[in-house]
């Protein structure tokens, strides 16, 4: 029995967890480990100055490890001591889109996937552009489609595996899906956001900050412009290898292209009640 | 003139820091900002959720800025805030090396560097092979090379800009030097350590996880193996474009060979005493 591993950085009370178990359950041994709390923005942060805890809870039937960790930690915590070996992680489903290289590199979702393939475990990270959990469980045109999708990816990679040159597979999902709607295979853009620094004065009289960052027009066929703009579904095969030195290893996208239009047809199927 | 930010993960108080200042004070309008206290192993991390605090500190005539936040935070509050548009980020000296994508992906030091990146700003990365700031700061023989390289490569980058297809450098030297010690030009390696938990019982019996790695064998012509196995220095160009598909942007060699020998004839110069 395959035994897979699904994470995520929003914190065990995300139902963006909870629906990404559900979807693949029955696909393997699931193990579900996650942050105790929100841990968004993180990146590839690891906890080495301090020790770190985990429990197991019950969110009403759902059962899960949670962590004191980051993202990463849980990685390793859960690989390493929690489940034993991973045939594959996946991670999400994040409250909010995970384009552009810019969010990719600080994104908690990404770095669990990261740290999975580190361990040299396929990863695919799954994200939806909308601001809320209600957005994302409430959202009747997207949840079969998602559905359809990440049981469809899971079953790809487990029989596949990676396809070569990829260490992580990263989803996103637009926050409204049309009746034609289609998964893309695309590049990560370099920038989603112009970063802002707002500046308030607290009741004592001191200056604090908030970072926020402000959506800047996608480059064409990108992910944030396929997700943003067309309301597709972008889905961006990653590297770890960040040398500008080559030699860099060959990409197949032949199996790239087959996962697309597997995809796709599970899309279909889906929609036509199949 | 131009200005040049000086930041580290180690935080303001962080010998490396001021080394690092001291180096190139004399090249432009040089800004210290950095984290209040250690972020090691932050990675890319932001702080989204949470309001961020900068204070002016004088550490006995080293007057820096210090961030509540994160490397990646002080970045923003630095450029946007702080000191306003910013030519050139020098991050370090790192107490301890930042080879392989491992470590790089996870690293505070490189996550400053590459937030410079996205914000369109070339960076460079100094991290040394020590375990202390001590072992840093009182290495006879390798002070005056650290000196020569960092002023060189400041010097070299505000002349040229960054090489094509370069986002990011990043110069890791050896604990001990030899006196024919080279700068060699690197890939880094996929792998450093293999990851370990340690499992302990706490006082009332509860477990709990410490993450640590053991150091692996290092990849040959990598940049873990030029500063563990040779002494030498490698010196590793990396793109913040972690996309498996293409196009992928032409790296210039003839710059960065061209960098490479400006950085061996200034460690001869030093060496002869010039």
């Amino acid at each position: 029995m395959v035994r897979i591993l699904v994470t995520n950085d929003d914190g065990i009370y995300s139902p963006g967890l909870r629906m990404l178990y559900e979807y693949v359950k029955d696909l393997g041994d699931v193990y579900v480990v996650a942050p105790e709390t929100p841990k968004s923005a993180s990146g590839l942060g690891i906890t080495l100055h301090k020790p770190l805890r985990v429990s197991r809870v019950d969110l009403c039937g759902f059962e899960v490890y949670a962590t004191s960790g980051t993202p990463s930690d849980t990685i390793y915590l859960a690989a390493l001591e929690i489940t034993g070996n991973v045939d594959l992680v996946l991670s999400g489903i994040n409250v909010g889109d995970n384009t552009s290289m810019q969010v990719i590199l600080s994104s908690g979702t990404l770095g669990a996937a990261f740290q999975a393939a580190l361990l040299g475990i396929p990863a695919i990270a799954y994200s939806v552009d909308v601001e809320s959990s209600d957005e994302l469980e409430n959202n009747e045109e997207l949840v079969p489609i998602l559905r359809a999708v990440v049981r469809e990816s899971t079953m790809f990679i487990l029989r596949n595996g990676m396809p070569r040159g990829v260490d992580v597979i990263s989803i996103n999902f637009p926050r409204a899906v049309s009746k034609d709607v289609k998964v893309k295979l695309v590049r990560a853009s370099k920038l989603k956001f112009s970063e802002k620094v707002d500046v308030r004065i607290d009741p004592r009289g001191n200056k604090y900050y908030w970072l926020f960052g402000s959506l800047i027009e996608p480059e064409p066929d990108s992910d944030t412009y396929v997700v943003h703009k067309e309301n597709n579904i972008a889905l961006t095969p990653l590297t770890l290898d960040m040398n500008a030195l080559g030699p860099h290893t060959y990409t197949d996208l032949k199996v790239l292209n087959g996962l697309i239009d597997d995809l796709n047809n599970a899309i279909k199927n889906s929609l036509n009640g199949k």
